[in-house]
């Protein structure tokens, strides 16, 4: 598993998912497929000899059928896809499961545009805008719906139907990052006057519910 | 409809459809979404006052039915998804329904990557590279495969099957445009000559490949 | 004033600063002064004719006294820096002032990474990482410390101290954006719901929240 | 030799030239000069330490005399110009010498624009438009002469003179790819009945072109 | 006459030439021919529409025989290639003739990368690096030989021997700006003791070769 | 301290400083923090494990002080911001002192576009545009003033007043490459007679500059 794939794997094993579609560099070569095994760091990932490449380095599969890690806080199942060959291409791919009731809690993504599109169910799914300010762009979407969410927006998907709703994501970076707003805010380390001036509200109410975040 | 996604979808009209993700300049502003009005030509699309942007302009629906352009020559539905908003996000999307024996033949986009999705039935998919040497890279994609295509290389899809297939394709262009190599060689205005020297042939043959281009 | 600036400044007007320096599409001549007289809508801001440029198009004064628009709310005073010639080159800057207890709450620039200066006083100023996720990396800053934070990351800036704490900042895009965590949560239209499964509380304590926002 | 210049030398070798301009992403110092010995595989190639750099790093000399490699079937030499110093610069260049008859057959780059002067004699050159659909942009060029090639589009050249031709090209990538349509179609492993498909022939057909591949 | 090359051009009246290759915006569409009735000023220059769009928008001719601005102060001939189907491309081209004891003053291109190929004669070709700091990279070149100036260097050529010199250069630029050291320092409004105490002399000897830039 | 940011420090040692915004590649991750140790040499400085990343590697303090390294030539003291973790994030500053008639002399940086902040007294600041030829743009700034040179373009400043001057600059690349056009005339190894002839100027002359350039 090439290790931008495995960095958003990560990012989702521990809160949610990662979308599609962005601007990375220009590849310089036909391809450039993510090596697992490079002891270099830099900007993107290594590749492997290409003489050794072959056809499975460009396939992922599996996503006909329920997989990826499960938030039972947020209920969703995310199942992201990785494909060595995509390092150097400038796009990367999620396919998400949200139960009745479930989210995909307000997040972005700092380095990606993303688009999703609905396979089954409904979900109401948005996002809002940095100028104006602070507007919602949001539509209840049905199956066959495409939406599209500007480069690092904030967004979010809520399946308040009662049927389970699936959706194929694409982010415009290999590797798009993922920022959920409640975890950055309630799951990390800020301080809790700091984050209780951000949010207008008191220290007490910070801690109650950073106590929820604490709660498996 | 915007002018880009305008584009491709005439492109697509003529033969076939594009599929999906790319390397355009960044965006300078949360978004600028095509204005199908403007008079001005320039490198990309020119975008509606921000103030005039709705929800829709980031919807495209009804991809959950048959849809789009029909290529009985080839056997192919392609449905191009227009979303204004996808203007400098650097990405687009087709969905494509072939029928048995149908393919979506041989060609390449200049301006983008793509990945595939198999929503239904089963297809020969693979892309050639420039190197090493015209080496294939193809696999037999089942419901829920995806797989990548690097920038410009030269790729297919075959349904050599017995069932109808579908597939969601995204391209990392806002306008990645398509070059179909049978169409490009022969039913353009390229002289008898050069292509039979290109295809190692004679003018004969080129002329009766030609004529059946002409039928439609 | 530009378009690009003027984007800029209304967001910091309805709640904070936006920073400094970023990844913008390469600039094809030595200017493109911004003109906010073009009715074009395009990718970026359209510029004057360069035989109507002046070296005032490169100016800004004023950084040296107290300006800008104020926060009450959360204590600063952020004075963007409008510069028409910046348009096509890649950054901009804002300079801030903040009262002892105030903050420039938790927020993120969907396009651009930043460096801060501290000119007078002394800050708690950090970011949050999205892989690792949600790792802090903070430190009080005193004068003549500088700062920097990658591409979209979460950040802010906490005046703990009992002096007032001045700051200069870059950011890497002519039209960074500005997201503040807080107002994207409970200032815009996001379902009250929605915002209570993102951060595992319940409706009552965002409907409070919500009302504080309302509150000048 | 750079590995750069290297992989678009074994394709000239294989079938024929490469040419040149296009859109690599931006150096980040002064040069960074190919190491041909170098153990890791980027995107692009790993540059030698800055101070074993040397001027003969930058150049490429004896294209005053016929050289490169030679294709009898199609009727060209080919000469790669390989300048170590070129990584990471965005672009290369060809030398290419056309015997009366012989033709540049029907290629493209997928990660490059072209220009090419006419040094001796002349040529029909031209390109096809993937919008309009398969329009041919043509014209006889003679000594003197320079013509333009958009990204990534189909281009051929053609010395239906009785002399020889001479062209010097230069691509916008420093390494652009080169995929020659009958080539890909005809000389890799792709399957007869998806290239009788794309053609609108038949198999028999698809299989005498491929002998005549075969031969060299 | 496009504007992009036009600009160049009246650059190339003054002083003197500019050569070719560099790191513009992708282009979003196949072409995008520069406009010369636009009234729009953009980032690069608006395009024709494209159904207006012919073949000879790709051509330029005529560098078989001298052509161009002569400077008979420096000795040199520059033909600007002027091709307005380049816009969006990211190239541009010069065509140089430089008589015996000619030169083409040091000088530097703000957004390109060059490589020239000489075509006649011989010249003393070089670059300066600005780390190492101001190391000189240059060789004597002969017919034949192509030389590589990274992005923005200093750089020049001398025709010390007795034939006339013709070259032909590439700047990865549609646009690559051309300063000469000597017209920046001389043949503009700098204050004379700024520009002696650049060059470590004084301003009697700065007046004294201002005069000289000041007679044609 | 990262290999970027150890060039441009080094040739702030040779003969100045640098300043600060640009357009770089994007970045593929989070943070991608210069490893001094990596032998790895490519487009930008190999990154430390981001597991090994702490708070310290954004920070740089001290310029609350008098620091850096100083120029007796010209009269200043320039202070590179060396921060590791501004590798792959696309800009970089200087922090400057310049003594009552001393100058920071004619210089330009390659790769970035430039902003300078006046912090104390007053300076005379400009720059020379490529297109219209030679044209100055000029101000006298004072504190609080921000002043915006576009990339590459030749731009100075000259403290002519009788009080110490401070400045912060902005540079839009994390490694732009500094020349000073009188060191690269005078202090390489450019010939006389060509150093003469872009001068317009005698070998007698252009000898004697050198002098002044070989004493410290």
């Amino acid at each position: 598993m090439a290790a931008a794939t495995l960095l958003l794997a990560l990012a989702v094993v521990a809160l949610g998912s990662g979308h599609v579609e962005a601007f990375d560099p220009n590849p310089l070569q036909d391809f450039c497929v993510a090596d697992p095994t490079s002891k270099v760091h830099e900007n993107g990932v290594a590749c492997k000899d290409p003489a050794a490449v072959v056809a499975e380095d460009f396939l992922f599969g599996g996503l006909d059928k329920p997989g990826g890690k499960t938030s039972k806080r947020f209920g969703f199942t995310a199942n992201q896809v990785q494909i060595p060959g995509l390092n150097t291409l400038g796009e990367s791919h999620v396919h998400l499961d949200v139960v009745p009731g479930g989210v995909f809690p307000v997040h972005y993504h700092p380095r990606a545009a993303e688009t999703a599109l609905v396979l089954e169910g409904s979900v109401y799914f948005g996002f809002v805008s940095s100028y104006p300010d602070n507007k919602l762009y949001a539509k209840v979407l049905r199956k066959g719906d495409v939406f599209a969410v500007p480069q690092g927006l904030v967004h979010f998907l809520y399946n308040n139907g009662t049927a389970p709703a699936t959706l194929y994501a694409s982010l415009s970076s290999q590797n798009p990052g993922l920022v959920l707003l409640g975890n950055s805010l309630f799951a990390g380390a800020l301080p809790d006057d700091l984050v209780a001036k951000t949010l207008l509200t008191d220290a007490h109410t910070v801690q109650t519910i950073k106590a929820n975040f604490r709660r498996s």
